[in-house]
């Protein structure tokens, strides 16, 4: 069974391996205060234009999330979120554990608009008995999104000025953001992302890592004890050199963005050979995940030799699937599941 | 310098490193869904004798105390604790974001007794007016103690049958679990501590794992919902591989205790080596950690050469310090510091 | 201006202040533990006919709502509910304060449907990787609701027999609950909503009370602890002999019953005037709340005399108000608001 | 049997009783933003000269507490208070149940003092490893304390000033706070008090009304989102009209200060005449809560006649209890204790 169903099934870049093996024996102070931390810190801050910026690494996404939103909400306010957005779908209620309510807006293809947050926060205000209702205290938005779409540079610009006029903190979920970035099509520079958010973070586990997240807070206001949120949320890993080590590797070159280049290009081979068969597609993404809408015989077909997400049904005869490429895909994989595809 | 201050200094044992590499490419489905973690935690079954048992395995020691408290307490309810556990002390209030008090018992060596835990729940349902204090609901020990110090089965029996007799589950902290099997003068086996407890885990993290817990749930009332906490708390590993490799290498055939072993021997030698110099110990342990009353003079001198934890002041002129063992401490590094310590 | 806005204008029905004052200089033990409080909770096992519930006496709704559900659910699971329902909408996140996320349920009239439960819990049972989102733990209701309108008997069986079906306790919040019950057309007495719900609580700040709001615990396995969430959520009234005082006044005689009916009686005269102009309502409300859709002309002219509740927007020339009548409603009032309505 | 165990035995005094039948019959807007909320609050500015203070009127005591504190702390900070604090032990974890541990200082009468707290700050501010231990964030204290005693004015400027210069807000609970103000011996106005604390409260429910606490947050820092987190936690009162008519009527004219003082006044008789005949105090009160040690002899015969709240076991013949006035206290009761006393 090859998989295309998610883009964490490998272990990590041979590089990272590579550099853990070597580092090994190395005795380190530990939870992130150790050397290969404070460099991956400062690629990051390079990468993204950043110096004043504080960078951590943490573990997994649902864990920054978590710890990103509740470090900067007042106990009454909640987190204005895309209705498909990962914290609002996929977290089992970790925001929401920790006492804040996830304020949703309908959304399409996974994205909102500049628009629709100031509308939101337009009616609460005029509200004469908003206190009765939860107070909207950031913005939440993956880049891209969890449909493989993706924000551009206007459309980000507009949301960081509705936020920014609001005083509400914009937070960018970058769990995929290298694909984003690698993107045809995209037309936002890391830097400006770092421009445009207030925290955002840089996903390693889905982009080369075996694990990390670096979480990049550029405004000021959202500093300060953080390190102590993390421990406390259970994320201040012991042998923090693992994720220094991961993000140096990552950033000291440009591998990050070479990986993601590639994983993006094998998710529009795929697309365009469902689309040369005339499959449609459901978002329009741009990214390393492609949603065609199939039909039934075409998935029986195919799930014998590849493993695919269901998304969700569309009639009696079609539904939506899911298939992922990752910086590990292989190139003959790809040229299987392509061939495949237009034998159908 | 060579580093005795603490025991997460290097990174994981080499077989450990290996099976990482060797399985890298292996493409599995994610969140601890695949077959190494699946035989990982039939090992640990078989190692603690309980086949009926669930078997986790988390990342970090503060996310799985958290985890496993906030599954276990009612919202009323508070943990007992010794008050030099690690909970209570030096976990950024992680207990309490999860809504409840740490309840603490006083302690001199880092163990509590059976009749204290009876006495303080006698004292809270005698209260008349109880209900404005929080209820107990679960007892919570470290085996070893932060102090490394350990329980022995005598005491360990008798703290469970209080709690069963109370309907207290009883949680034991095995973060450095290896060496309190480990040591000579421990009469408890890991298949004891998993009937004896309602819930424990198996520290990974300090004992040859880049990182790593295995909660272990012998009790089949705590079993429901786990994996929901789990994730939630944002410890759902993406890449849950990694935590079946890890655990699957310790338990294949011993070498979690085999290790631990290594490191108590080491820990004993750096202690008579304080001893035969007439140094006192703080606490009487028997694991790898040795706490030794020096005076300044000593410490100014030994810290030229080695790093070791600052741990109490007693008097103008003495403190308490901390020295660490692990299982990847080297023969050769003992040697050095043996000989300069008996050079004092 | 005569107020039809809202069902909590005036202060306690003229019995029970005289009570108040009557018993103001005796002294009693506090935290409701005094004998008007034992006896306004035997009342009140009388009047549900279930002599083995436990009856609670709490001092407003949100904290009712809060206490209870937190008392259910255990970290990871959530509460269904309408998504026009109180917790949902107009309580700043008070559910979501204590980490449970409203898991809401599309309704058009404040209702759910028994299909809808059955089939939220088969999809979450279903689905293969539902430890990701929030696992549905109880399910709310309000009798009445937001809406005016009320659960016949049949819909509240069968949701009843979903929900027990599927483990899932049922909660029904009772704020407005006289209002229901004294409804034409209304077909659910008092024992049987003990019947079929495992908490309830029958309100008495929108009925005849300063405040108070009291619980029925009806199902044994969610009674343990109760006082203590109580205490630990503020809502233990130190002098709680208030609480007695007004729940045994409001059930001794029926008065509870006697109230709820003229309320009710009087939304049904200001629904027929409205209807006999040609007005519609949005809502098919039974009870004393009522949602005529009015052109901007005649709000205009009633608004110079009366105080009632903007609902929502229908069109540029239309909108939909609240009118709500109560125990304390004058019948001259209601009678210049029928004759104003008349000569529209 | 007379009550001298507690201070909420009785209801209101009768001035308030007689306003809230008064205004009975009128029609309010609700949530306390009616004009005797808007008076109440007007008066209890001007009673603490602090005419930009904001005022805000609470049902309870431990609400209150956990509204002020959860609204202060960042989720990874800790309030310091006394051991013997109420929120520290008598609160059933609800402070913990909003996700912040209570930081305990040692106290022997319920007091702490401005070096305890500055000891405690420098000792977190210089442990290079705290971000694994909770930041404290505000320190709480209760005028008068737990135990009948009072800060003087030269201890609450030095803690103010300890507080300022650390940054940490100062929250004073005054839930007996007139019995503090009226006590012989105390030298701090209501107007130094204010101006000293970040926040403070001004308790109703143990001095006069049914119910009531009025927060004065005179520090702007703390003001925004407040009535949000009061409704969050269920403590905005739904006829909020109650606590402004009960505040009104106590500050109006002096009421508050003058039924307080008399409270005092019969605390003192009562502990004259126990030390008229030889029994110690166990704090040195000089307010209306008085802890005489007595022999078991002794409270076996006033038991038979008055009910007083036992304290804590001294040895195997004694113990110390406590005696209790309020405002409702009857002078002919006080006498009849008084001669019983002068007999023992």
């Amino acid at each position: 069974m090859l998989r295309f169903d998610h883009d964490y099934a490998e272990g990590a870049h041979p590089r990272i391996l590579q550099r853990i093996i070597e580092t090994n024996d190395e005795q380190h102070p530990g939870y992130g205060t150790d050397q290969y931390c404070d460099r991956a810190r400062l690629l990051i801050q390079q990468a993204c234009n950043a110096p004043g910026a504080d960078v951590h690494l943490l573990v997994g996404g649902t864990q920054t999330n978590k710890i990103v939103i509740a470090s900067i909400l007042r106990p009454h306010q909640g987190v204005l979120s895309p209705e498909s957005g990962h914290i609002a779908v996929h977290e089992t209620g970790a925001i929401e554990a920790t006492g804040h309510k996830v304020l949703t807006l309908p959304s399409k293809d996974g994205k909102i608009t500049a628009s629709q947050v100031q509308q939101y926060i337009d009616g609460h205000n005029q509200d004469a008995s908003n206190v009765h209702t939860v107070q909207p205290g950031m913005v939440y938005l993956s880049q891209p999104t969890e449909n493989g779409t993706s924000y551009s540079k206007a459309e980000l610009e507009a949301l960081s000025t509705v936020c920014r006029n609001a005083g509400l903190p914009l937070f960018i979920d970058g769990a995929r953001l290298g694909y984003a970035l690698a993107a045809d099509g995209n037309d936002l520079t890391l830097e400006e992302i770092a421009k445009l958010a207030d925290v955002f973070y840089i996903g390693g586990t889905k982009v080369g890592a075996l694990f990390g997240e670096a979480v990049v807070i550029t405004n000021p206001q959202f500093k300060s004890g953080f390190r102590y949120l993390i421990k406390q949320n259970g994320g201040l890993l012991a042998k923090g050199r693992l994720l220094g080590i991961q993000f140096e590797t990552l950033f000291e070159d440009g591998l990050y963005f070479d990986i993601s280049k590639q994983a993006v290009e094998f998710a529009w081979q795929i697309r365009h050979a469902f689309e040369a068969k005339g499959f449609a597609m459901k978002f329009d993404s741009i990214t390393n995940q492609q949603f065609p809408i199939l039909p039934n015989t075409v998935l029986a077909k195919l799930s014998q030799k590849y493993s695919f997400t269901f998304w969700e049904k569309v009639d009696e005869n079609h539904s939506v699937v899911r298939f992922c490429t990752s910086w590990a895909t292989k190139a003959e994989n790809v040229a299987e599941l392509l061939e495949d595809i237009n034998q159908l």
